[in-house]
């Protein structure tokens, strides 16, 4: 079920653009936990459009809607069902998308796919499909931030911006976990604030050329205890990277010492161990958490690259549907980089991930002891 | 099911680096295919230990066993149960390992989540597990070889090395899909002769100081029609992601412009499409080959970084199973450099995603008709 | 994910008895198939409540609402959302419920599970969840009954009563395949009228003394192609018989000559082969149409006990959530036979089996062609 | 996947009845359970043909190899492998079946799904295949036999025949739960001794005739936690049904008051509540031990119908594989009646069935508690 994600914990997301909803069921939640519209809401106000001068003018408020699963302020372990109307639709303003294929958009493979489609925002390949994933993983969030079963304060994610086009947040800036509130600091979600300062500036400019950047997210997780993660494909990072990869605009997923890693020397990069506050830790973290696809206890740490937004607002060489050569000029509202509202859905999917391995690893080898 | 990955065609892998033997069961493989043991030696044979003088000398002709799913020479539909006996354990070699953690190595991990771990050559987490996936991919491989059901030559699949440590092949002399001759013409499998005669001396000059290095592989494929690859979460790079982090050794996954497209505006990004020998085409491919999760006809092109072998001769500092610190002698046969043997690995978990995906996709699209 | 059914074609459905809504997404549709919400409804329409005098006089119109997943009247293969508002809630009605646990419901064992629950009508447990799947049958029963990919006429799907309390149809008068019009010509759905009326007689009687009864529903299928199921484990009766029993009140699945089968002689009971109308054929069908747990071109019949129904308008012993020892007062509106309403909830979930063993069947055996 | 069987605690099995060898991988198994060759080849021994005088004579002793996934007699959380040699092949025994269809045999609907078959003795669909899922249901029923999680003594599984053609076993004979001893003191296994004898009589009767019978087998499970089952689709009897009518040669399924069931009242049917010994327990166990699906903590009580065995010694009407009519003379070894090993293989699956639930139970309700 290709619209469905994880095993124990999943969310299945539907609607389209310009459909009448967009909506998120939710299987496998535990049951009582409280649970509120208002948080759902909260973590979608992160990823809506609208909410700063550097994404998107699209003006829709993301209501949300809990249909069912809640009881009294509590989930009962039944599907949770969230939906939210879709509320800015423009008849008209996309017929011309419904002939000519958008470049490095996704019209011209649905259509190769399906034989038809919702040509109409995007339809089902629009970024709009990810608020049922906010959605949800505003659950898992919940869920994580409680004091874990392992005995834990609670798992924290945090994910920012390190890029946008060729600025870069200095490495030693983000040595330290960031807050939230240094995250949510600027529109652009970087946390070292002279970059983020820059990075605003450049989406600014390029968007006043009609063009669009692309950027690089990097998610930390602490918290996590060591033992989630499935051998033997079901690995962590692989849950991850698959995560993130199956996000609109993604290009490239790395842990740890990622792609650097494969220019080092086993004695540089290898992490050794020592005990250290009572329990075995390592003293460096090139694995980024993970060893053997399975947790060890240390900071999650993976960064993500998407491109820049298909959507330009210049014309373009295309062809229509009949493979006729033609122009297409890009037009309306449109995000110059996406990146700063991907934020909340990478840490949306990142509690995904880690809500149903650990539901995994615990029904293994907590349920039965032997 | 941890171990198993496909959905529709699907492999099942078992066994552990030194129990009796590893293994195999493929679901879903279609009925009446002619298949041998010899073509699943063949790709056995390129995954192999002692296969050259770079690689581990650890000696295993690795002979595969069909025991079942053939019915004189064809596949008959049922699962198709395949092993290798495991022929080169060495008592007493790995005593150092039960009581000791291999920084980098999977022993911490698989020890805090179930308790209990075969310390012997890694058990479970050994790179032995992937004959299971390089036995299944060769039948995946033959699939995909056939005049294909969207009336293409077949579909060819080709990984290579770009880089080893800190040398990597000219971006030009890739530019041609590499032939499978000009592949193995080489033990570092880098079809750029210059460039790999480089990175041949640089692993037998890290493997002569006991260290160990890195690298990069790409793949590419052709021949992939448009479509395959699903919304949304299943993304077809989404699952090649998933399938590339769940290999020993990986840090990180790109296709197409992968993080370098980070750094690029849209109107430098995008692929424009037009029509070329009657079909639609992208002029340029940063896409890598898919474009909203679903192949678009183009070349599929990623690449998987690989860290440096855990495994270095030298001793490291650690901790026991008691939290004690103590140190480690790495010792024993390894591969200094395990990107070369990785290879026919990542072919065969190209091959797996592919065909999954193609049953996937017809099984919707091709079914019934309206 | 327990609230879905069926692999490549599936529904997930969600919503209480007395939430907002109860609601279905279905997946896997193929695309292109014309679809709108009055065909979706005519199914609704036929296990709404208060559709006549033997059923429940709860007055619900069950009106659905298609939120995602068509464009312009058509399926484009992306999930179909579809929507019921609960619209006759009678706060305060069940407040009794709230401490109490009705015998033979669920009551109790959700208590035990989830340490919660929503006690107004059943919450989750309530057969008004079948809304959802009757919504998703709809859809799968119109894709079976287009001529279909075999080259046959399309499936046809009729389920009916053969037993309310001790009334029994007589064998013979149920020997042909029954048309709809038949079933549907009374509100008990049994085709042979003179026990149809026996059946609303005796339903009538036990409403009257506050009681229920239960029956058994027989379902045939007919122009199903031979080879639709799956070795070993996803034999066709085997799914249907997961299906049928995931059904509220359900107590008992048999298929062809069933239990009586039991009491049998080899020599008595194998189907024989000839050849008729060109191609194979058995002579008599106690197999039921499916031989090795595939479908043999044969009508597939098998059959269905219900219970009676749990509320009984009588005082029963019972306990509260504390243990204490209480008497509960059944009241309310229910049905005194649920058997009658359930006909299209049976077709539904035939009609959901069908459509996802086909798909699976042509994704491993005519994809790839060798 | 068709092969496998199980979410959280699963098994694949593989082989064909006349292939090298049949097998089992379990996925999902508890690390540190104590396991050897010697309790699986136990529950082995009791499924074998050539056990007694009323079986088939075919001589196997179907000695279990462990492959994979122990270390030093635990279970290590990996996959467990499990292999039996086929040892009493008679190459040329088969050559009629290549060509002719066995009537209510599966020949005819394997050729007509795959286009090929391994005719031998059944190939796949054979009950040898059964194996693999008896040595799994070893290792459940090991699992289960532990002083368990919810604090109860272990869960016992008892399986035992009813009904052989028209001999029944008297309902008040079999009002005890039986103990094994009982079951096993006959070849038949029913635990009532007259009626035991009589059926070892028909059965060498209707043997001596070249003729064969059906049967029904009863299983009742005790120490089962409320809890277990999952809304909606998922219910404990669905999975219970499913898992039955997997089985070769089964016709029917019911639990509790199955077929019967349905000619009751509501208030006659309904289990009423009462408090005993400290929690609640039901007056009667109409219900089959599951409400709504899920465990109540009552006796699981259900019934399996299995039809005579196609095979019979005598001339039956068939035709080729060209469609031409023609005679089969059944010969060979054959089981005149398969339900007395079918007992043990009914208790693996319900086994099976229990682990696997337990453990989702536990992953949605015990891990994250609020």
């Amino acid at each position: 079920m290709p619209n469905t994600f994880g095993k124990l914990f999943s969310v299945t997301t539907w609607g389209e653009s310009h459909g009448a909803a967009v909506g998120a069921v939710v299987e496998g939640c535990p049951p009582r936990l409280p649970l509120t519209a208002a948080e759902i809401q909260a973590e979608l106000d992160r990823r809506r459009p609208g909410q700063s001068d550097i994404v998107t003018p699209r003006q829709e408020e993301d209501r949300v809607e809990i249909l069912a699963g809640l009881f009294e302020g509590r989930t009962t372990g039944a599907p949770i069902s969230m939906l939210v109307r879709n509320a800015d639709q423009r008849p008209g303003a996309y017929d011309e998308m419904r002939d000519k294929f958008r470049p490095s958009h996704a019209d011209y493979t649905y259509q190769a796919k399906f034989g038809i489609r919702d040509h109409r925002g995007g339809g089902r390949s629009s970024a709009r499909e990810t608020i049922g994933r906010v959605a949800a993983g505003a659950i898992a969030k919940k869920i994580l931030g409680h004091p874990n079963p392992a005995g834990g304060a609670g798992i924290e994610i945090r994910a920012f911006l390190t890029h946008v086009h060729d600025i870069a947040a200095p490495a030693e800036a983000l040595a330290a976990f960031p807050t939230l509130a240094e995250v949510e600091a600027t529109a652009v979600r970087c946390p070292h604030l002279p970059t983020a300062a820059q990075m605003i500036e450049r989406i600014k400019a390029v968007r006043s050329e009609g063009d669009s950047v692309g950027g690089v997210i990097e998610c930390r997780v602490r918290g996590v205890p060591p033992g989630l993660g499935e051998p033997v494909f079901d690995r962590l990072e692989a849950d991850l990277a698959k995560a993130m990869l199956s996000l609109p605009a993604t290009k490239g997923f790395e842990i740890g010492s990622g792609f650097a890693g494969a220019r080092m020397r086993g004695s540089e990069h290898n992490d050794l161990f020592e005990t250290r506050d009572g329990r075995v830790r390592t003293m460096t973290n090139r694995s980024g958490g993970t060893q053997g696809g399975i947790s060890n206890g240390e900071e999650i740490v993976f960064r993500v690259a998407f491109k820049p937004t298909a959507t330009v607002l210049r014309s373009q060489r295309t062809v229509d549907i009949h493979g006729a050569a033609t122009d297409l000029m890009g037009r309306g509202r449109h995000d110059p980089c996406v990146v700063p509202r991907a934020v909340p859905i990478v840490e949306a999917m990142t509690a995904l991930v880690l809500v149903d391995h650990w539901m995994r690893h615990a029904a293994q080898n907590q349920v039965f002891r032997f």
